[in-house]
Formats: structure tokens, sequence, C-alpha cells
């Protein structure tokens, strides 16, 4: 089975781990409109795509080796300290050596994969580093929407994000480009996967990249919504599960999907829920998928498990 | 043939790309003094061995195949720009995170050996990073003795460097201890190679760790001294051919070298060179080393003709 998860962070993260139970043939697309921590000093320094959640795609699908397994922990080692290199990750810092050497981010990440055993791809939604822009009410005291520029700023504001737009910076007006394996891996994939993750700056932007949501219109593969856990402080605080199903709608009018999964505990009403799948033309499936006593964090196998119910493969190794 | 090069920076590179010419098993044993540049920088950041020379060793034994040249590239590349990683090569950064994760250098090397597919090995001197000290004249007007710290300094002085002695930082009156590995090299060798390189900073270095030093007179391995093709600016602005080995002599009274190969344009008193050479135990070797139109570098195949010659190996292909 070919999957293919949108996202960034660790919802995508979370995705990841569980595809791979499922199938070895995983592409992750990934967003790139990161502008905080070391992604961001990297990308205004060297004015590469911010590396951060690409590195912990390829980190998530890392193969069980010795060999994967230390690379991946390598990847992922933040230094530490107080000077110029505090709180870069390693990772972070070999793919920007690989963008810069190979002049390709597409060629970059599959030689970095190639090293970490990942047997599926890492791509970006697009070769441009892209900025968010949202409109936000609540800020102003009139009641007016303020536009708030910045991945950071928008998951951290305390206004309600209305919607976003993307941009290309240096080239305004301008679309933002999607990366032709991006878009190549959505058409000829047959299950698609959608969030979790933080909503409107790694789940949404994707629908935001004009040839990926034609893409993901078009593509005939399963179309798959994994909710979050608990809404998001900033961004989504005081989101219902509806909520994230009617801003996805908000942002992709055209856009299907084939089911939406949930977990039971983070449903107070799941007849609303399983109407606002059925809106954008799908099943909802709840389950127990997060993970005990970790707030936010879904458990690998149990998403796993509820992929595969949605997906409709009975056996637990089909699909391999 | 086991071969181990003991040096750091161009002079040891030289001596490694002429030795994997006639094996495919070389140690490099690698000087971990350094205090400059991006070594310098991450050292005193992060505390660990200043990884440039070391980077530099692996770079000049990498594969020769499309994967080994790449990665080569990717390590020895430079960030440009002028933020905080301006200068940093990526091969530092990688060998930084590596000693960090792994917790032990040697370790850390070896894995970013497989990456590049050398088939010798890269060992540091010490496993601590080190601080030279030396002695130098010309500097006050009374003709007294200076003192200068880092190895930075001594290889600018204007002054004459008449000897060097080693410390641990933090450790003071400990003698630097080697690492066991390098030790080891070299006494199951069957040839060793000192220099060519910043004389005081790069190669003399080596015969200052004791276990090293006492390695070095008891090995079996014939041992060849390749001078300088030119003296260097700072510490040794007019040392002639002689009186390098006379300071090799100095810093190791007890070591005998077979051979000194040096290039026949850079000696102008072939018959000093000879008696200095025999003073060591040794022959001089004079050819024409010298790459044609890239003062004071060594062309590889010249090099490695000579060594096969001083070495006594026939064939071209022989020791292989």
């Amino acid at each position: 089975m070919r999957a293919v998860a949108l996202g960034g962070g660790h919802g995508l993260h979370a995705t990841l781990t569980a595809l791979r139970r499922i199938t070895t043939d995983v592409t992750a697309v990934v967003t790139v409109a990161d502008d905080g921590g070391s992604s961001g000093r990297l990308r205004r320094e060297l004015g590469l795509l911010p590396p951060g959640d690409l590195r912990q795609a390829l980190a998530a699908l890392a193969a069980a080796d010795d060999g994967g397994a230390r690379w991946a922990e390598v990847f992922q080692h933040r230094f530490g300290g107080t000077g110029a290199l505090t709180g870069h990750a390693v990772g972070n810092l070999l793919l920007a050596g690989l963008f810069e050497v190979l002049g390709d981010p597409v060629a970059g990440l599959d030689e970095a994969a190639r090293l970490l055993g990942v047997s599926g791809r890492v791509l970006p939604m697009s070769t441009d580093p892209l900025d968010i822009e949202a409109e936000v009410t609540g800020l102003e005291p009139d009641g007016g929407v303020s536009r708030i520029r910045g991945q950071v700023a928008v998951a951290s504001t305390p206004g309600q994000v209305q919607r976003i737009t993307l941009h290309t910076p240096g080239r305004p007006g301008r679309p933002p480009a999607a990366c032709p394996e991006a878009v190549e891996a959505v058409l000829s994939a047959d299950a698609v996967f959608l969030g979790p993750g933080s909503w409107f700056t790694s789940v949404l932007p994707h629908l935001l990249v004009p040839e990926l949501h034609d893409a993901l219109v078009r593509t005939t593969a399963t179309k798959v919504v994994i909710l979050n856990l608990i809404p998001q402080p900033g961004e989504t605080a005081g989101f219902s599960p509806e909520r994230h199903l009617d801003v996805l709608f908000e942002h992709a009018p055209r856009l299907r999907v084939d089911a939406v999964i949930a977990d039971r505990g983070s449903v107070p009403t799941p007849a609303r829920l399983r109407s606002a799948a059925a809106a954008l033309g799908g099943r909802a499936h709840l389950a127990s998928v997060a993970a005990p006593g970790v707030a936010g964090r879904h458990d690998p196998d149990a998403l796993a498990g509820c992929v595969r119910e949605a997906l409709g493969l009975e056996s637990a190794r089909e699909g391999q």
C-alpha cells in the first residue's frame, strides 16, 4: 500500500510512526513554513527550507536497525550550552549542508533518507520556504480582524484564527509552488492522511499550495483525516472536533474525505462529529487512540489499528 | 601494508592522498590541539575535540565512489554568510554531534568513516583537547624567551619558535594521554609517516604525547619523515630542511627514522640534508614531489612513487 501523510512536527511524527506499522511505502509531505527555533534561525541565516519538520519525519521513518536508530538519534540531538549552536539539532545542520551542496532539497532529503535507512520518502510540500499569514479576531478592542505573519506568531496568538494564507517571501502575489514529487506522490497514492498536528500551521498549509490542493481533490486515494486529541493552546484553543473539520472545509471546499479518525475520549458529542464528517463525504471512526498517561500523544499501535479499520484492511500484515 | 600517518591539516591530507595509492590499510593519527576557526569555536563552545583536522583526514580517505565523494563534499562544505554558522564546516558540526551522542570520539570517527566509505581509520592522537605552548625568541627587545599558548598564536608568531610543550587544559601538570587505538596502530604498523605539515603545530605534537612517543620509538615499522616543500611563514620562517630534522631530534632524542623524503627543488644543499638524515639513523630520498604550479603542495602520484622507493616496494601495486 502506498501511503502519503501530509503535516508537520509532532503530529506528522505520530502518523508516520503508525503508518510504518502498516506499510513500508510511506511518503511524508512536510510543511515548510516554520520560522521558529533552530529551523527559523537556519532559514533566516542561510535562506534554505526550514529543516526541522523534515528532520522529524526522517527520524520517524528511520530504519529500526542499529544504524538507522543511531543516525536518527544523532539527527535529533540538539547542542546545549549558551553559544551560537545552542538548540540547533544536528540533523537540521546536516540537512542545511546537503541542501547547499546538492542544490536541491529533494536530492538532499533522499540522501539523508538513505543514511537513516528510510524505506519510504520525505518530501517538502514546496521547494520554497513559505510564510503563513493568519486573519485573527479578538485582538482588537473594536472587534476587527488582525493580520499576523509567521508560524510562531500564528501558533501562539491569543486571538482566534479565522483563516490562513500562504506567501512566498520575496515573490509577493505569486502562489506557492508545490514540490512536483509531492504532487506525484499524492496522485499515485492508495491512501492519503491529513493530520493530526497544529491545525492552522502544520495541517492546513498543504491545502493552500494550489497544485497540491488539486492533487488532493483529484487523487483516487482513500483520504483520511486524523483529528487532534486536545485543542492546541493558541491557534485552536476551544476548538471542538467538528470545528477542526469546518475550518478544513473552509480552506478547501472541493475536498472530500473518506474517513475521519478521532479519539473516543476526545469527542464530547459523537453525533456532531459524525455529521461533520458526513458533510465532507466521509465516515467518522472513533476509537481509543490516545497514549495512556501522555496528554495529547497518540498511541502508535492503537492509531495503526484504527487506520487499518478505516481503510478496510482486515489482517494486521495486509498491505505490506 | 599497514600504514600509519601522523600529522594534521593540509600536510596530513597530502600524505593520506599519496598513501591510499599504495595501500588500503591507512590509519591517520591526528593532532587535537587546534584552537582556531570553526574547530576552535566548536571546541570552546562544546568542550569537544577540535574536529577540523579529523574531518580533513576523513575526506582524504573517503571512498572514490559516488557516495564517498558526495559525503566528502558535504563534510568539507562551509556555510557562508555572516551569521552564527559562518565558516563552520558541515563535517565539523556532524562530528561534534557524533562525539556528543556516542560519548566517545573514536566511536564517532568510526561511524563517520563508515559514512564516507573510508577503508582505513581516522584516530585522534589524544581523546582530550590539548593546548600547544611554545618558547619563542625574538619577540622581546632584551632577547629573552616568550611563552605563547594556542595553535593559532604559535603558527603565526613573528618570533622564532624554539620548542613546544603540550598541555591538557583543566588538568595542569598532567601529561597528555594518548588515544589507545592510536598507540596500538603505531605498534602494529608496517610503516609510519611523520609530516609534512606545520612543523611545530601539526607534526611535532605527536612526539609530546608520552605513550605515542614511546610507541614511535618501539615500533618495528619503517619510519619515514616527509619534509615540507617551503618554510611556513611564522612558525618555521627561514628554516632549512636540515633545521626541520634538528628540531624533530630536539623534541624526541630517542627517535630513529629510516627515511627522509624531500623535494629535490626544495633542498639547497643535499649533502647537509643527507648528513642530518644520517644523524637520525636514516637515508634521505630526494625526488621531484612538488605539484607543478601550486606552491607548497605535494603531487600525490609523485609522493606515492617516492614513498614506494623509500619503502623498497618495487611494483606500483605491491603492498595492496
